[in-house]
């Protein structure tokens, strides 16, 4: 157990007012779900088609179904130190060029140590981790792209999870389904729930 | 959260034994800790030249130094039904065989359906997982070993880690450093012992 | 250029018959096409549900378009050294059973050493090497298991191609589209084709 | 075979000059080797610290080692569509950031279709592709990120070739031996090499 997280098996805070009266009377209030801070969610995307985007927003509304739960969406452009640091889950989505993430997903990892200074303390240690893609042809990179963004998580020691897939919520963009439909958004929302639910499972005590 | 967790929040069993005398006397006893059961990590291997067994060995050694921790080491072959269902964690380490993990390793995860039935229920969910490879050359397949394993780990929507490297403590066993070094056996004390810090922040409540 | 293959560029026979007659007389007989040997390509594939068997049957009918083109069908299980050594071309097909190829696959190229001893010769050199899957969802391990298969491949210095899809041909063989469609069959007969093109342009001199 | 490449099997020019005189006299000059086209292999990397181009000019100097081979090497935001389109074989080479090529590399492979537009003809059809790689640690990306190099290459009906190692060349460059050690350049050199071959192999007829 790391040392950050040792407190949270402490922090049902039981208060035992007891009345030293004849009448038999306790009083036990469990304040544990009240300073439980909301989890706090980041989903960030690169998308030129709109494709991804439309998966980010399926995502977000996955996770904001969560009580106690808040989601920060934003382009991978935008995202400040800021949102990745107080954020406990990371929620990442690239379309797939050339059987891997777009070089805009993958600059902003690269950013993580250049612009954010991640590493070497790994900053970024014990946060949730999940991907989602979109690509136009079934089997053209959507996994590779899923599984490469997990391994960046990975080596940055975050805790990852899949959802709404095998290895995230995907979508086949040409085809027989062209653009976003039904069943892939269901996937990309059950993403954002399934983060949200383990980011809950972990979700470190308060910090004072 | 899912509803098999949210009782977790709530394990802290407190026990107000409150007196009904005039002298004040409350006894709140946190039984907590005592109540919580141990996390346990079960390590499995494939091992023909004794080298991924000795990786395996160190895993253990890692897992074993937190406490309220159980490790059950075992070949692939050997694990049970059992073994599988009863573990919080599992951490599986493989020799690379032509770039990728062995077919006796994954055999044994085509059994997680075949033998153990682990599908359509996904009763893998939530456990920890994490990989470990060993391999004669530096860079011939203990990355995609590694990361097949944690692919199918998070197929079973279990949820994975990394430790002692990127994607997991990783010896090469030719070369200039044959066999399993110092710093090759400290990674993978490391894998184990972040294991089961993960599996202890997740644990979930005894099952009465 | 590898010693073994300098000599396709002298293979073009040229038989310049010359008359030492007083009228004109030449012949130069071109007696490349009739000495240059066919192509053989090794199918070989694992299936239970017989949707991998379908596949590689329409891989088999993709190579057999070309001219001079020799096609092996075969379960890995069935495949002979002698298969494995006088082929050209090797294409491979798997299910996916947990995010990868299945155990029957992964024991297929274990294989290749412990039963066929293909190191440290390296006798797969220069074969050119393909992939094919099928799988249930739509992004649950099949690039992963096409990749893998090319992983392996590589290792054994094959040379690999893609055809009929990014990484090789594939299928969803469940939800929308159950079974192998008709787009599916023609991916795998383009992955069949593709494969015989490049081994012909590969193709070493003849082995007298 | 492509029809484009149906030509070489007769690209051995003979020329028979039957003097028409009473005495035997026949010349054949087979004009096959002058007329055959230098192989050119284009070297594109990306390198910060130098590593990554100190493994590029082993990679350069392993290809110039063959007869008939042209070599240009290039930092991958310098690549011209000429240089792209001119060349028989691609060989790439990253940095390690974060378990996959850098941002500067996968941006590069973006342009190919953004700036280049290899897409929908597939202009980078058939030529040969390979990868080298750079890493700090032993198994933290070097695997993936040559993979995913290759992966790319598939995407683009390349044909792809390892060499110097079982994905490409590769190098360590922190821990025991910082830098590129004289190993890790030898690999270089043998990628070089092979790449060259295996273009030579493919070369096709001369383009008149």
């Amino acid at each position: 157990m790391t040392p950050g997280n040792l407190n949270r098996f402490f922090t049902p805070l039981v208060l035992c007012l007891v009345s030293a009266s004849v009448t038999l009377d306790s009083t036990c209030v469990f304040a544990d779900e009240p300073a439980r801070p909301a989890v706090k969610v980041l989903v960030a995307y690169h998308s030129l088609s709109g494709n991804t985007e439309r998966m980010a927003e399926a995502v977000v509304e996955g996770a904001k179904g969560l009580p106690d739960t808040t989601v920060v969406l934003k382009r991978v452009g935008q995202v400040t130190a800021e949102d990745l640091f107080s954020s406990d889950a990371i929620i990442i989505g690239s379309p797939v060029y050339w059987s891997n993430m777009s070089g805009e997903v993958k600059t902003f990892f690269d950013n993580w140590q250049f612009k954010f200074g991640v590493f070497p303390e790994f900053k970024m240690k014990n946060k949730i981790g999940a991907a989602f893609a979109t690509g136009g042809q079934v089997s053209s990179g959507k996994e590779v792209t899923m599984l490469t963004i997990l391994a960046a998580m990975l080596g940055n020691q975050m805790i990852v999870v899949s959802g709404g897939g095998a290895f995230g919520a995907s979508a086949t963009t040409e085809g027989d389904s062209p653009g976003i439909d039904k069943k892939e958004l269901a996937d990309a929302q059950a993403l954002g729930r399934r983060v949200a639910e383990v980011a809950a499972m972990l979700r470190p005590a308060p910090k004072h």
